[in-house]
């Protein structure tokens, strides 16, 4: 029950992804642990430069001979409206006074780079020989698609209604990620908006499976064996798991963030769109609900995101949590501190308990 | 692992309860027929009079031998705004216009009668000698449940975060029934807020599990033997099941209701609280999106319940979709229209396979 045709594919001995995490926290030592462990260790690219995708991609290599994975954001279309940025700034601005944000030249983000950057990014996981490439915010192009299969590479998609995943599997992709509304961090919805894809995974993995012949891999508040035998029994190949790597040892989340997870009840993690323009899941602090009223006129992803960098950053050095991005599911009450080769020993002796 | 602490205490086959649907849903041949089947069938009686409620107990026990349940409306405190109500009307009208309604005298809810009709409706639960009484929109004073406790009545209570089956639990509910952001018709959170107690089912049972000590049942987007086995392996003894019943021959949903359910797909059922004044989930229709944008200010249940009663009203003998309130959780691609029998059949056939 617990082989399955994703474990074949990949090539790994659990049905267990450890989720792309963008932002230094899926550092190469947790995506190494996790692939040394029997599970696919997975470099949350998305923010990534070309060359530190590279450096990040050889680093991992040194450190197991197992596969891993590396994530990717598709880039969106988004249009600059000065007025917008405006209005976000202003209300931005007591936060960055409070946390004595020094006045900074802006770089907003250039469509035409980030579609570059991708670019990039997709030659170096072809040239490193990288043989799992996952994707975020939308499919590739039928070209970027061709090309990463011609060179064997298994490519995965994200959706988070029937018909992204439908979607996912006529352009090709070999698997798709489910991300149940439970999940923390963005959401990955392309194609839906917001509200009508927020669908619970006890609803859209079984009907997800019912609707495409991919394997399809479930994500969104799963924490441990109990998760993973429901993920299965609902008919999914395989776990990805996010806010259950992120307490873990080798993540790079900030020690403060790891804390606020491991202190949070499941009703005090929400969503919001302030932080980059487009909706996630975190717990809620001083920075989401003072944006809460004005979150919806903010800027999309990425323009808002790069608004806020320097909140972002400047809380994490003042070791502030009331102005980070605290992302989490919804089963912090599941998290715990401990090894990534602890965490998934754990989750396959509990699976395996509950089906004896 | 199909015969748990709930199928062994409710002295039913399976764990499979046949949630309580109020507004006609759950007739007699439906309650009966789940009972007759193995599974507990339950009358929803929020909206019935006791006359009502002791016929509909009555003609119930002419046809099964088996246990069967009563559910109730906990009375909630609420204050009647002239204001609120008198933008709900004018926001109706057009609305009340285009189905030919008839201006009528409005009977507005009195919270007085309301707590008499509940008293009552306790009342004649013990003198029917109904053994299983479950509870929505919140818990019973210490008085109301240690009478029923010294009738042997087993009591259900219904949360939607951890802290409220927590509280459910303290309160001295014999089992709590968990209902995940997935579940269909009225939200059941009465310590929470809306937007806070929407968890998915796969974070909300373990958490809850871990939590508490009454066994947990589930509730929420649960259609067959798959969502049976996940919520068995999350850690719920049982399973409610509103949706899957709905569309059952012996339910009493309009015959438009059942269609709209089997031609829904998940992104197409939504949050509103124009219908009731309390958030409910239901398939979006004309009226929903009409009323979106100023529902927040209609009044609270049930006063916003009684100014659309008769647009509810008059769309179901018109046989009018648009402007009906179709309830249905975020499964509707699973909906069968079948027997009960024969779903639970199913059900329990499928989840035999899984764990085989």
């Amino acid at each position: 029950m617990l082989t399955t045709e994703v474990t074949k594919r990949l090539n790994i001995k659990y049905p267990i992804i450890q989720a792309p995490m963008a932002g230094g926290t899926t550092t190469s030592r947790l995506v190494a642990a996790v692939s040394n462990s029997g599970g696919l260790g997975m470099i949350g690219a998305g923010y990534l430069t070309p060359a530190q995708l590279r450096e990040q991609i050889r680093e991992v290599k040194e450190l197991t001979i197992h596969p891993f994975g590396v994530n990717v954001f598709v880039p969106e279309i988004f249009t600059i409206s000065q007025n917008a940025i405006d209005f976000a700034n202003q209300k931005l601005q007591s936060i960055k006074n409070h946390l004595d944000i020094a006045e900074a030249d802006l770089n907003l983000p250039d469509s035409r780079k980030l579609i570059e950057t991708f670019h990039e990014q997709m030659d170096i996981v072809i040239e490193e020989k990288v043989s799992i490439c996952s994707f975020t915010f939308g499919i590739p192009s039928k070209e970027v698609i061709s090309r990463l299969k011609e060179h064997q590479v298994i490519l995965l998609g994200t959706a988070t209604t029937v018909r992204e995943a439908f979607e996912n599997q006529e352009n090709g992709m070999d698997m798709v990620v489910v991300q149940g509304s439970e999940a923390g961090g963005h959401r990955g919805n392309f194609s839906n908006g917001h509200q009508e894809s927020l669908i619970g995974l006890m609803s859209l993995i079984p009907q997800a499976v019912d609707s495409v012949q991919i394997p399809v891999i479930a994500a969104g508040g799963i924490m441990d064996g109990r998760g993973l035998m429901a993920a299965i029994c609902l008919g999914a190949k395989a776990v990805q798991m996010g806010t259950a790597f992120l307490t873990c040892k080798e993540s790079g989340a900030h020690k403060l963030h790891k804390e606020a997870i491991l202190q949070s009840e499941e009703n005090q993690v929400t969503l919001t769109r302030a932080f980059s323009g487009k909706w996630a899941r975190g717990i809620n602090n001083q920075f989401i609900s003072t944006m809460h009223e004005d979150e919806v006129s903010f800027p999309a992803f990425p323009v808002q995101n790069a608004l806020t960098q320097s909140i972002r950053k400047a809380a994490a050095v003042q070791n502030n949590p009331d102005y980070m991005s605290l992302w989490s599911g919804q089963s912090p009450r599941l998290a715990k501190i401990q090894t990534a080769e602890e965490l998934i020993k754990d989750i396959m002796s509990q699976a395996v308990n509950i089906i004896k």
